[in-house]
């Protein structure tokens, strides 16, 4: 058995860890308010591993004992929680789906190649034989990106990179790092940690997700404000093509016609299997500092944070809570005296806002981060104290940072004890300029509540500004609704659709790092116009004529009749 | 007429513009030592227009008559000084072929669009009609980009996009400008200035060439330290494609695929026809600073531009010469006493080297820019400061950097001016990471002098590194040489090709910001390995099956048969 760990089947994060609510006092008050939940009440559980539909595999004796010849007959399984594990991504619609027992096309084999060049003989086995072939990182994708197609009667093989996880080498003078495409975040990092580096990139994923599954899919960190997307983050790259080695050297840029780089990211498998990564990578900074701010409005966290883009401090974080998610922020403190700002200020600082007339219902939470030297972050951080107040903000000091630091990847295992619990929440983000970015939200806002009353349920949506860049930022939206246990996703499908379409519609983008998948397939034609997708179209049906390398993805390309496998 | 001002067919710039020695006097003794050219002997003069032998058009009444209706017949140009203008770009191969007369294949007629509408209802005709339409912006291209295949026998139409060239709308809370793609530099930069903002890209070419040659061949501009490539400057697009509009919406950041956005830069019509381009803006900086500082050697400044690349800092340009071009650089200063270092610098300055033990033959010029409010110039200039000290710099002060901001753009009048007294100049330019750049320079100069002495000339070249990343940065080199007034084209290429695998054999990219066109298209698959150039072809296949769109450039694909035209 490769000594590859998943998370468990059934959610997010691997056995034994997860999320209770016992030391949070505020939040069975918030929930119950907000979505109608009782969290002291379980709702029904879903199946067991044993109790699954789960398929028979397809495929020939011949490709399977090939795939054993080339990567080891320990590193070739189809038992049923392998085969589960890497079935589907960690989205709602996920979850919801594993708990009915609704796995219409499960992979046949899950293969785990040691090197590269045993990436390059799966690829060419699959390729030979007809067969479909699924990259698997981290198994946290929450687009889609992961399942095979419904319809598909060919052979599929998941291909698991969790054996390729090492830092390779560090160019100390020019800052790269050669990275095995399938590291997870902690592991990458604890690698470049030891000798004195940092990638810097930290998506809310990042203790399940791998630097190929970043790349794959155009993820973005929470520190992007400083380190950049993974785009930007991506020098080099190596990528297992059929029958060849597609090889894109790590210069600083180039002017070498349409991006291959460019090309390569975000394609989802499409076009290979990502090998290796040339990062940049950075000295670990002097100082870390997160600092909290409250502001009286979204709009006016929303007014600094574009302040704060056109100036001359460069934030590493940068992030403005509405109302909402700054009320669901205090109330998942621990020890926390209520689920109101007033749980979170001193008695003084109440009074100042008091005076200052502000409505205690539309504060919002704020936090900004710098690094670098001292003196730098000193610098920085007058700047941007300095554009917070003329908003109307008001620092916190480090105290909510620390608490944010610490929090920061605890979100999916909130989302799954919601389940465990009778409700359904799910994240959807997009990108717009700045010009654009307080309309969407509004708009979103009045649409998603529409959709909540369309269904008949009590729902919650909240968002968070981050990811800012010179001309616009992300606007990251969480929903949740009491769902009816018929039919949830039909339900979390209208209020899915009713955000996303709002999205395009308002001037954002489907997705700003939650690449497309086939949960946003149909918005992208909206996003890229027609030409836009015909050049991917293109691109794809020129790479992979026959379709074996993870097709239904990003395009919704028709299936095409495949030999029988078996 | 249309009112769109050419550069001069012979050359670089406007008539009546050109480069004089006779204020200079260190340059005459100085090219008389490195290239052994005497300037006061003008070489044998090149064809006049009338001597061109110029074909006829190859051009059915019908798609004239069709042009001029989509157009105005006032658009529709086929006098021989149009077709010339627009049959190459500016690099040295195309002077060189003007002035032999070498010119197998011009356009048969130039078309001047007034608006997009117009641009579709071009490309649509020339499609129909199975022509070649090449897109023409400054014509400022040294690559080969512009010119027409020689084997073409279908119709070649230049659809020139000079009307297209005004700032249609700034955001002004996104710092987003819509400009169409015919601007150039000057006239773009004018708009914006008289509305605060600016676009922050000033490449070499600046004074003719235009926001669409930019995105097409993926240009840099030397505050690219601060204000990015064209690639990071351009966030939404509008191209029209055979049929079909492609619109690129202005986000921050997308996670939508292969990006569509990066297919086009760099395209160089091989897709379509850039309208119009949304770009990042910025406000005028308070304060714009560029300060000299000189450096022991080459390496040490190199060094010191690695560590600012790696600090606290964001200068907006850093810029070091070798200490050839240094050399070059005092040679044609206005009332300069030397040739030498001795020139520049204060008898007290000069007394601090001597101590210092510096080899005056080896000093380098170097220059960092700084952008922004006052206090963060200086404070950025501090951290500058310290880091130059560590590696043995001298600041020289604001003097030679207003120098330096006078002389920016006069290179090419140079290089034209000694083309007509005997000497062949031109620039090669890569980019790599910092552990490789000394390595490459070095490589480069033994390679190239090995070429000069191959040809048995007098040759000169120097470099200067600029466009510095995080990971790596610019060299840019000048050569000329005396040549033997036979075939100057064939000593060219020797040296050329010298410098050119030099760079991709020392892991650089085969250009920073020249883009491939015809001149590089040779070393691509070595650049981009086999599948990357396989890639490109797949899309420029599927987007253009009948290769009416720029054929021949940056792929290098076999000329199909078409359709005798005439």
């Amino acid at each position: 058995m490769p000594a590859v760990k998943h998370m468990k089947w059934t959610g997010w994060g691997v056995e034994g860890l997860g999320f209770h609510h016992e030391d949070k006092p505020g939040l069975r008050p918030f929930v119950q308010e907000v979505i109608d939940v009782d969290l002291d009440e379980p709702s029904a559980p879903g199946l067991t591993l044993e109790q699954l539909p789960i398929a028979d595999p397809i495929i020939t004796e011949d490709l399977l004992g090939a795939l054993r010849g080339a990567v080891g007959a320990d590193n070739v399984l189809s038992d049923a929680l392998e085969r589960i594990v890497h079935t589907y991504g960690k989205s709602i619609r996920d979850l919801l789906r594993l708990r009915a027992g609704d796995i219409p096309r499960v992979p046949d084999v899950v293969v785990y190649p040691a090197d590269e060049a045993q990436v390059q003989l799966v690829v060419d086995l699959a390729v030979d034989a007809d067969a479909v072939l699924i990259p698997f990182g981290g198994g946290s994708n929450i687009s889609g990106s992961l399942q095979p197609r419904e319809e598909e009667t060919r052979t599929v093989i998941s291909l698991d990179l969790g054996r390729l996880n090492r830092v390779l080498d560090v160019d100390a003078d020019s800052g790269l790092a050669r990275i095995q495409a399938g590291a997870l975040g902690p592991d990458l990092e604890a690698q470049l940690t030891a000798r004195g580096w940092t990638l810097g990139h930290f998506p809310d994923s990042f203790t399940h997700s791998t630097l190929g599954g970043w790349v794959a899919t155009r993820s973005s960190g929470m520190q992007s404000d400083k380190y950049g997307d993974i785009a930007d983050i991506t020098k080099g790259l190596r990528v297992v093509l059929p029958g060849r080695l597609l090889e894109v050297r790590a210069v600083p840029s180039s002017s070498t016609g349409p991006s291959v780089k460019e090309m390569i990211l975000g394609s989802e498998g499409r076009l290979g299997v990502i090998t290796e990564v040339t990062a940049q990578v950075h000295r670990i900074p002097q100082e870390r500092l997160i600092l909290g701010y409250l502001f009286p409005s979204f709009e006016a966290g929303v007014a600094a944070m574009q302040d704060i883009s056109a100036s001359d401090a460069h934030p590493s974080v940068t992030r403005v809570s509405d109302a909402g998610e700054t009320r669901f922020s205090f109330a998942t403190r621990k020890k926390s005296t209520g689920v109101s700002v007033s749980g979170l200020v001193s008695k003084g600082l109440m009074k100042v806002l008091a005076a200052r007339g502000w409505d205690l219902d539309k504060v919002c939470l704020s936090f900004v981060g710098h690094e670098g030297a001292p003196t730098y972050v000193a610098r920085d951080r007058a700047i941007v104290k300095s554009i917070i107040t003329k908003h109307g903000g008001i620092s916190l000091g480090k105290g909510p940072g620390v608490l944010y630091d610490q929090k920061k990847f605890d979100t999916p295992y909130i989302r799954d004890f919601l389940l465990d619990r009778g409700a359904a929440a799910d994240v959807s983000e997009t990108a717009a300029p700045w010009s654009k970015l307080v309309p969407l939200y509004d708009n979103v806002m009045v649409n998603a509540k529409q959709a909540f009353a369309q269904l008949g349920v009590t729902g919650w949506i909240m968002c968070h500004l981050s990811h800012s860049a010179h001309s616009g930022a992300c606007l990251y939206f969480t929903f949740a609704f009491r769902h009816d246990g018929v039919d949830p996703i039909a339900q979390y499908e209208v209020v899915k659709h009713a955000i996303q379409q709002t999205f395009v519609d308002s001037g954002g983008t489907l997705s700003h790092h939650h690449s497309v998948g086939t949960e946003h397939a149909q918005w992208l034609e909206q996003d890229l116009s027609a030409p836009g997708v015909a050049m991917i179209t293109g691109l794809f049906a020129a790479m992979d004529p026959g379709q074996n390398l993870n097709p239904g993805k990003i395009i919704t390309d028709p299936v095409r009749a495949g030999a029988a496998a078996v």
